[in-house]
């Protein structure tokens, strides 16, 4: 099985950095010209160091992502494998052995553990560069030297004036000497490819097996060359030999590399024994030289050795220096989660001229700034009345046929079983609390059957089909309080839902005509958090309430409680007034009391069998409240704790990624397994015996009064359009975020389309009686994550580029078929137990409410301030300013369960909508940079800023990646669904 | 209440790095013969890294801590506090503001935000460093200036030729205007000093108060100077302006510096504005070149320009370069956990010429590996009878008066109260589990008792009275065994047990006078661990077993279980065959049935009113199961989340640290008060109600024979002579712990007198029927660490320095004390639940068990090999060696747990020696090298192995702290008393 992902916006920054863009070398070098398309302008941020200007001339090496390079059709220089051999074992027994190897970064050999180590950013000491440089500057350079074997390089590398004849014979027979690679797939114990020249064919073809079947050469990509790095002492060399030779033809150089790649550079640094470990160090400086994207791309053009020295120069004017003192050279840094952005190598002249002519979005953080809301082309008003509609069906006809096309690949599979599981999960969680809340009206067989009835039509007819379609928060919300005020009124509860669903999709045709759609850019993160925020606490609270009712279902015995003993009577023989009579004890006293018309049998043995089950304890099950509150708590923390194996070191990907995809699926079977090994009459999941609606005694379609007054079908249009604003504010926030621009899909969005459709559906399935749906943003996002295409080849240490997703139908459509199959499922549900149910419910809200930024701040507020992690808004807003913006939010927070704790509970909907009036008041207390950091900008507040004043300086610290994402990251994957929880500790892949 | 702090051993590694001791200079330099004292030889470890011999010649600038210089007699450079007054404004408004500090790592402003960054490791630009190198080589170096003021210096730095009277003027004005600093104690708004010049008087004044103010003030030490870097661009200027000054005498330059210091250096760096932010970067450059140790020592000791570059290029020599295009310069590195080693920064030759003609230890690591068991001095066989007795003996005597002197501090009173309350917690659990495991043989009583007399009794005889006596697991699960063993034989117990402890005080006085402390040695990390996964296992084991058990005494009542229905039957008046009359139900027919002689009470209500309850229900007593597993389990996880809170971010330390030093004790509250909130019958800690023994019939002393046989007080010789191996283990495993060389006791230990001590308390608490008791290492190292003196001045973002301990005996003897006091809270007691302490039980076993290395390597044979964390012993030995190793201690562990399932588990002490034969074994399998990883090395081993081979390469790799720590901390803090769990996550202090 491909193994699935978690919903992948916490990475999306990975893709988006360019490979290199800048040049500093200070000459002109040939073949620049055909670079020039992709060094296209860029919206540079104004960074704070640059402290050398030079002239800087060069055209910017681009490296765009694959696809990117592929459509603009630049040729792109090849990737670079770099290894070390190093010369060991002088006097005695002179042998190669490869010592360290690099891509992006350092892997070294860890001799006595025979292991690579972990990929390492590389560090270098200054004086080994300085003397690599000398030794270059003295040694032999060949730039394209047309050597096809190894036995023809050897033979250009030795012939220095200073060798005598016989030192060059000796010399050669050493560089032709096969060096030791340590060899990770073989055996158990380190296999060392053999030294010795015997039995060389046979020794050479093993060889080159191991060379190619080497891991690491499935991993880099087609194309990719080799770099090798000799280096060491050599006791009968009078002086240094240094040689740099650049191929003019990649060759493949015999079994000299790890990997059979042919190979573009080759350094040779030899001398007499006398610097220690100098020429280590300095074959490492030079293997880091070349690993340097800069310097590969000067070095590929280099024509002389003025050209090579210039470009190990510009290498020195960038390198990061850390004190002596402070820092110890030999600890090992782990590679960072993004790579620095390298346009900032730019020289700032070069910047200064492309910066302002037109802003190109380079990085998800860029177009974080600009626009939020990114698909800004979907979301331009036309004027016209269904114009959006229109322009929605007209962008997505065309790709009809491919949205089922695209879907023959294996990975749609795996996908379909992911999605299918969770959509199972959530039909069962949310049909089971629906069924509670609404006294049946809605359960678990409507549940399943709607879910796959709306969401295989919005994925046959939507403008965004990868969307999944599922009972939201909200929407249960609304519903629970919608029937608690139409039990107050004594109403005919479906009835009256009809005619809610029939305005509610009256008002959101309206929403669509007028294109209402744009206005999505007013919610900003404050509304967003805000709607989070009150719909994961009103989980959490009827989670928690709901599993403290059972306690007064199924009481606690105390001692001393009045709810104490019970007796099975029967109708005497003389009717009601007959005496007892004992007869004499029999020996099995303890079961028997030996009363002939009473007897201590359990209530439903008792009735059974003709008698009446009389006293106070009668009515008590006992142990059921205690066991069911075990059963909650279990459920919650294994399905809390799975989530996190995800990032934990245990297990390979493929497992933890399988334990915390099926989090929920796993707690629920775990509670059932549970229950039903101690066989506790615990409260279970209602599930009709046949195919019929739950509610009994009504049919698939709903009457369109019932008992209710006419002119309530007028009266629901106020329900409806508090449900409207509800929906359009549910549907349109997850609209936006999987339309994100950082998940580069190529079919377009169709906001006005998806949100037509939901208005049909949700007249449909008022008319049949079922829940009603909206786009999930978690679940869509684990089904877009599941369908991510990324380039397999990558360098240790550096994570997948994302290549974009299948966007196609056919998954969604095959998901919501199984789940409507699964409705045979139900005789197997009704084994589930409420309180299992409860558990996962919990664990929603407290993974929706912990994934928001707001929750992190309200953190903040318990945390000393020296104690606070290092956060870019913490760099760039005062703290005061901070903690009263999460202040604010609490107080409408609490305004909002305030209204929602009152009988007015069903107007929350306008509150909410209240949020974005609130915002736009705080621009009047916070200035629009601390709004820019703490929150987002508003349409009129982005047009009222400056350009330069949306860069804040060190908006691209690697160092807070954690808060990069954080602003990057879907943080509105919330609420809806199966949340997402944040866990701490790193995330190895 | 002075914070106390959890057990110490966790940061040793801070106080045994040397500041710095070695110049790389090449002149040589006047005032050097001073520091020869210092630069005593040491045993450097043949690092990897050292690319640069050079002549090396300057001697050590020795840093040795605060304590070692006092002895030396060594005078000691001052701490210097650099500081950068940036010059912003230009051309408009021109004003000094400082932008950084540096103590030891660099804090930036954050503008912005108005507070000051985490403390990080400053990185630098190449350019910039060679930047300043010309400028100063141009520009004014005026060394031992003798300027006392700020005017008077100004005046001295602007005499140069090329500034013309009108620029000077203007320069010296511009110099002199007071710098604005971000103060961080005032107000919440960022509070500037003021710019402007009116209101002198006040503003200075105002500005002068804040200086003093200053927090930083108080951590620094005195003598602290100050070092001030003047850097920007300034348009009036034709060309830079460079200085740099070294002022003879240190002056308090005015409002200059944020502080109130004495400054010693002042470095101006001004120039035209072309440089971009080139000033900003060559001002930091300066001053994190000031805040370097090497180059401090070397430019207070500069005579001219030429020394002064000199010291510059020497750091450039050494600083660490990472490559551009693999690293964000602008990402922020944390302070390291250690600071690298600075002896590594001598010349190689003369690590040569020093290193082996006399090691001394320089650090923990080092001290590890030369014999771990460090105190090896007290560890000299005399070859007398009781020679080691009476050199204990000899040698803690004179420092009798000073152990009692010693604790007049207030640190001390804060220590009591938290041992007491470890104390008590440790003696309430495990008087608990005693009475349980030995049917109130033993008691919470007895525990009180005996802790409270054998403590003192220690506290005031021993050698080490730093050790806290307590019952510990292993002497825990051995009386366990032996109960039931005497149980299985009909035995009197206590008579019995008298016996074993008789023979076991002699067979401990035979260990004395042979002075086998000294085979201590022979427990390498390999026996100790199987000791402590043993006991851990048997504590878990049975803490789940108690709880378990306790389901059997209060069944889970299924439906259709058979134990349904319970009435309780009056004596009629006809007696036993009377017939039962029914009389007319009255109207609460619900309560009472009518019967005339027999009713529905309550078990207890019916035999107090005179009526046998009857029926199979009136034993049951529903909800008790599942509420204890509740119990068990919150306490269980509150303990455990607790101990976290340590580490987390939240709430100021001295909270956090209560938190999770009293976790014990707040998780046996919450039990407590849950369970009194409910008010369920819930099995509780048995208290005798007034001061006897538990055990109803016994006086307090034990008679000797009792109703045994004579000849079994023969035969007790033979579980005897296990105990005696059992409590030889516990006791010198844990003193060698304590008396560590890394705690830096003064007074010496007393392994022989020790063990003599607690062979007398064995006889003793024998006699009286009360436990046995042995030293604790964790509760023993929680009172070190509570006692731990430390320097308080430390620079941001470095650990304070560990200075020694209050090594005395009073805290402990009042801490035994007040516990002999508390056996009047025995009333209270009643109300703890046994789950409760059960929980407690589980969560010290898991707690021992998992901060064992032996418990990460288990871990590692879960991981996938590149998930694994960069564990030096990873980089050191194979993988499948390790896993060998890790297989073989899970197989001896199997074996151990076998044979404590059968009948002979009172043999277990035997076997656990017999882990020393298995590990002698090993010798063996794996090599010495692979051992001195895996485990440590045996005495003769130690011998075996060339000094060189005993440092593997890449020890002081400071990347690796976790585990350099690991091996470092005592891992055996484990199994005894609390127990210490570490807690995932970094530990901001």
């Amino acid at each position: 099985m491909q193994p699935v992902r978690g919903p992948l916006a916490s990475e999306p920054q990975t893709v988006l950095v360019p490979r290199f863009c800048a040049s500093l070398m200070e000459m002109k070098l040939p073949g620049q010209e055909e670079f020039e398309a992709s060094s296209a302008p860029r919206n540079i941020p104004s960074g704070e160091l640059d402290s050398n200007p030079g002239p800087g001339t060069g055209p910017s090496p681009d490296g765009p992502s694959d696809t990117e390079s592929k459509e603009l059709g630049v040729r792109k220089d090849p990737l670079l494998f770099i290894q070390l051999n190093e010369l060991l074992g002088w006097p005695q027994a002179l042998e190669w052995r490869e010592t360290g190897r690099w891509v992006l970064f350092e892997e070294k050999l860890e001799v006595a553990a025979g292991r690579w180590s972990a990929p390492h950013v590389p560090t270098l000491a200054l004086p080994s560069l300085q003397k690599l440089r000398s030794l270059l500057a003295e040694g032999l350079v060949l730039l394209d030297c047309p050597a096809q074997s190894l036995l023809e390089l050897v033979e250009q590398v030795t012939r220095v004036e200073s060798l005598s004849p016989e030192l060059r014979g000796q010399l050669q027979a050493l560089l032709l000497q096969r060096p030791q690679h340590y060899n990770q797939t073989t055996g158990t114990r380190p296999c060392w490819g053999s030294t010795h020249p015997r039995k060389a064919s046979d020794k050479e073809e093993a060889s080159l097996r191991e060379q190619y079947q080497n891991p690491l050469r499935q991993k880099l990509p087609p194309g990719a060359e080799a770099g090798t790095v000799l280096a060491g002492e050599l006791g009968f060399l009078a002086q240094p030999l240094g040689a740099f030779v650049r191929l003019r033809d990649p060759v493949v150089l015999g079994s000299l590399t790890e990997v059979s790649l042919p190979s573009r550079f080759f350094c040779l640094l030899l001398g007499p024994p006398m610097l220690g470990k100098g020429y280590h160090e300095m074959g490492r400086a030079a293997a880091v030289l070349l690993s340097d994207p800069q310097f590969q791309w000067s070095v590929r053009r280099a024509s002389n050795l003025h050209d090579l020295l210039a470009a190990l120069d510009a290498f020195l004017e960038e390198v990061t220096v850390l004190p002596p003192g402070r820092w110890d050279p030999t600890a090992r840094i782990p590679p960072p989660k993004c790579l620095p952005s390298q346009h900032k190598r730019l020289p700032s002249q070069q910047r200064e001229i492309r910066g302002p002519s037109g802003p190109r979005l380079t990085s998800a953080e860029d177009r974080h700034r600009h626009g939020l809301h990114a698909p800004s082309q979907e979301l331009q008003r036309t004027g016209r009345l269904f114009g959006g509609l229109i322009q929605d069906v007209r962008r997505k006809a065309p790709w009809y046929p491919s949205d089922f096309l695209d879907a023959l690949h294996l990975q749609c599979f795996s996908a379909v079983l992911y999605i299918y599981l969770a959509t199972v999960t959530n039909a069962i969680t949310f049909g089971g609390l629906l069924g509670d809340a609404t006294d049946g009206a809605q359960g678990v067989l409507e549940s399943f059957l709607g879910t796959a009835v709306a969401g295989a039509a919005f994925c046959l007819m939507a403008g965004q089909p990868l969307t999944i379609l599922s009972s939201t928060g909200p929407v249960l919300v609304f519903e629970r309080l919608l029937f608690s005020f139409s039990r107050d009124y004594s109403l005919d509860y479906l009835p009256f839902r009809l005619w809610v669903g029939i305005w509610v999709a009256t008002f959101c045709l309206v929403l669509v005509a007028t294109e209402a759609s744009v206005l999505v850019r007013y919610f900003t993160r404050f509304t967003e958090e805000g709607f989070c925020a009150l719909i994961s606490l009103i989980f959490i609270y009827d989670a928690v309430g709901k599993m403290l009712n059972l306690t007064h279902t199924y009481p606690i015995q105390k001692p001393g409680s009045s709810t104490y003993g019970c007796l099975c009577q029967y109708p005497g023989p003389g009717g009601n007034d007959s005496q007892w009579i004992r007869t004499r004890p029999k020996d099995r006293d303890d079961i028997d009391l030996g009363l002939i018309n009473a007897s201590l049998l359990p209530p439903p043995e008792c009735t059974q069998q003709g008698g009446q089950p009389r006293g106070p304890g009668c009515h008590t099950v006992p142990d059921i409240a205690f066991f069911s509150l075990l059963l909650f708590l279990t459920s919650f923390f294994f399905a809390m704790a799975l989530k996190c194996v995800k990032t934990s070191r245990f297990f390979p990907s493929v497992v933890r990624k399988g334990l915390s995809d099926f989090s929920s699926v796993l707690a629920i079977l775990l509670g059932c397994g549970l229950d039903a090994f101690l066989g506790l009459a615990t409260p279970k999941l209602m599930v009709p015996r046949e195919f019929k609606p739950t509610l009994p005694g009504r049919g698939w379609l709903v009457s369109p009064f019932g008992t209710n007054p006419w002119w309530w079908s007028v009266a629901a249009a106020l329900p409806a359009l508090l449900l409207s604003i509800l929906i359009f504010m549910d549907q349109q926030i997850t609209a936006v975020i999987l339309n994100r621009v950082e998940y580069r899909l190529q079919k377009g969005a169709g906001f006005h389309l998806d949100l037509f459709c939901v208005a049909v559906l949700m007249l449909l399935t008022s008319v049949l009686g079922l829940p009603w749906y909206v786009s999930a943003t978690v679940i869509s996002l684990a089904h877009m994550d599941s369908l991510r295409r990324e380039s397999r080849a990558c360098a240790p240490g550096e994570l997948p580029n994302f290549l974009g997703i299948r966007e196609q139908r056919l998954t969604g459509l095959v998901v919501f078929i199984l789940t409507g199959a699964s409705i045979f499922l139900a005789p197997v549900l009704k084994f589930i137990p409420m309180p299992v149910l409860y558990g996962i419910f919990l664990y929603m809200g407290v993974a929706a409410l912990s994934s928001i930024q707001f929750t992190k701040r309200v953190k903040l507020l318990l945390m000393p301030a020296k104690h606070q992690p290092d956060l870019l808004l913490l760099r760039h807003v005062p703290l005061t300013r901070v903690h009263l913006f999460t202040a604010i939010q609490l107080v409408c927070l609490g305004l909002l369960w305030i209204i929602k704790s009152t009988p007015a509970a069903i107007i929350f909907p306008l509150m909410l909508l209240g949020l974005v009036g609130v915002r736009k008041a705080l621009e009047r207390v916070f200035s629009p940079q601390e709004l820019l950091w703490l929150d987002e900008l508003m349409p009129e507040e982005e047009r009222s800023i400056p350009e330069k004043g949306l860069e804040p300086e060190h908006s691209f610290s690697g160092s807070d990646s954690e808060d990069v994402s954080s602003r990057l990251g879907p943080l509105r994957r919330m609420c809806r669904g199966l949340g997402e929880r944040s866990c701490p500790g790193a995330v190895p892949k």
